[in-house]
C-alpha cells in the first residue's frame, strides 16, 4: 500500500542513531531545549509517541535502542528499560500514554484531548481498553499453534467491533473530522495487522467486515505523521519473526532506507 | 491493626446491595443527579475509585456485583464486565484510572492531580508503573509453588524501592503534606500486603526495610477514606483463597458487619 520511507522524509526528526544503540555505547549528548525520544524502530508503543511528535510538528532527536542488549544509560532514565522515553532539559517521561498526554499539554496545538471531562473519559476508555485488542493480537500465533484460534478470533472480532461502532458515532476519525489522541494511540497495531493477517486472514480489517475502520485506515495512511513513522509490512513481519526466534533484528531495513 | 467496619461508618455511601447482585437480578433504579459506583467488595481496582469518592466527599450509591455470575446489565454498561464502573445521569465511565481522573475533574476540590504538565506526568508514571508491583504481588503464590520465589522477590523489592525513594522526595504522602491521586491509586495493594506476607514474610513493608512506606501506611490508615473502604486482612485472605479455589465468596463478612 505504501512505498515511501521514513528516514529522509521528515525534517522534524533528527535520527541520531540509524543503527540501534546497545550495551557499551555512549548516550549521544543532549541538545539544550530540544526534545528527544528514545525509541525502537519496530516498537508500536514508541510509535504512538513518534506519531504525536510528528503530528504536532515538534522538532526532536531520535535515539534508537537495542532492547535485547540495553545500554546502561537507558535504565538510568527508566529502570524498566522500556521505550518510548522522552527527555528534554533534564525532564524524563516514560510510558507511551503518559508521554503522549505530556506532549499534548506542553505543545497544545493542535489539541488532541477534549477539555470536557466526560468526553475526555470517553476517549481514554477507547485508548486504554485497546490493550485487550493488543493482547489478542499477540495471542493469534500461539492460538493457531494450539488450536484455540476460533476462541481468540471471536474475542478479537468482538473487541474490534467496539472501534467500528465508535467510528460510526464519531466520523472520519476518532476525533471527528480530524484525528485525536485515540487515533494515534491505536494506530500502530493497524499498521501491523498485515503481520497476523498473513497467517490468519480472518483478522484483517476488510471493507465487508469493518467498513468504517477500513475507510479510516485509508485516511490515516494519507496523514504525514503516519507516512513519516511507517515501516513496510514485510519489515514488520521480518522483525516479528526474528523477535520470536530470540534474535531481534532492530536494524532491519536501515541500510536500504539510507541509500 | 484496624477493627472498624465500612458499612455503617460512611453516610456518603448508600449501599444498595449489601449482598452482591448476580445473573438474573435487576439493576437497582438510578436516582437522577446521584453518582453510582458498580463495585465488588474485595476488588482493589474498584477500591481505588471508592477511595476518591470518599476523599472528595461525593455522595454516591454503591452496587456490589457478583463477578463470577455477572448480571446482563453490567455488560450493557461495559462489555468487559469489569468494575469499577461509574454511572450518573446516563454517563457511564469505566477503568479505574479513567474513573478517578474523571472524578478529579468533575469534583475538583480537593484537587488530586497537579496542573503542571511535568508534575502530572511524574504522578502518572508512579501510578501506571505500579502495575509491575501488582503483577509481582499476584506472582508470589505461584512462585512459591514452583521455586522461583527468590527471583520474584528480588523484582518485587526493586520495584517497591522506587516508591520508598519517591516518598523521600515527596514527604508524608505522595502528594506531599496531603494525599494525591498516587496515594489512592496504589493504596489497595498495601491494604492487601497481609495476604501475601503470611506466606512470604519477606514481602512485608517493615520499618527496617521500607521506613518511609511503613510510616506512610500508618498515616494512610488514619484517613477516613481509607477507614471507610477498609476490609480486614482475614477477610481479604479468605476472599483470595475462595477466589483461587474457583468459588469466590463475594459476600464474606457482610452478615457480620451488618449485625
Amino acid at each position: 500500500m505504501m512505498t515511501s520511507r521514513r528516514s529522509s522524509s521528515s525534517p522534524l526528526e533528527k535520527d541520531l542513531s540509524p543503527f540501534s544503540l546497545g550495551k557499551g555505547t555512549k548516550c549521544p549528548p543532549l541538545t539544550p531545549g530540544v526534545m528527544r525520544i528514545y525509541s525502537m524502530r519496530f516498537c508500536p508503543y514508541a510509535q504512538r509517541t513518534r506519531l504525536v511528535l510528528q503530528y504536532k510538528q515538534i522538532p526532536h532527536e531520535l535515539v534508537n535502542i537495542n532492547l535485547k542488549h540495553k545500554p546502561k544509560w537507558l535504565r538510568e532514565r527508566y529502570p524498566a528499560g522500556l521505550v518510548p522515553i522522552l527527555e528534554k532539559d533534564g525532564q524524563v517521561v516514560y510510558e507511551s500514554s503518559v508521554c503522549n498526554d505530556y506532549l499534548d499539554e506542553m505543545y497544545p496545538e493542535p489539541k488532541l484531548t477534549p477539555s470536557d471531562p466526560f468526553k475526555k473519559a470517553e476517549d481514554k476508555m477507547l485508548s486504554e481498553t485497546f490493550s485487550k485488542v493488543i493482547a489478542l493480537y499477540y495471542e493469534v500465533p500461539a492460538s493457531l499453534a494450539n488450536d484455540t484460534f476460533p476462541v481468540t478470533l471471536k474475542k478479537y472480532l468482538r473487541e474490534m467491533q467496539r472501534y467500528e461502532n465508535a467510528l460510526e458515532k464519531r466520523g472520519d476519525f476518532f476525533g471527528g473530522a480530524k484525528p485525536c489522541m485515540v487515533d494515534f494511540m491505536i494506530w500502530p497495531w493497524f499498521e501491523r495487522i498485515g503481520v497476523i493477517s498473513v497467517v490468519a486472514p480472518e483478522t484483517d480489517i476488510t471493507e465487508d467486515r469493518f467498513p468504517r475502520l477500513a475507510a479510516w485506515m485509508k485516511r490515516m495512511y494519507e496523514i504525514p505523521a503516519v507516512i513519516n513513522t511507517y515501516e513496510k509490512p514485510e519489515h514488520h513481519a521480518h522483525f516479528f519473526k526474528t523477535l520470536r526466534e530470540g534474535s531481534p533484528e532492530y536494524d532491519h531495513g536501515v541500510l536500504q532506507s539510507n541509500l
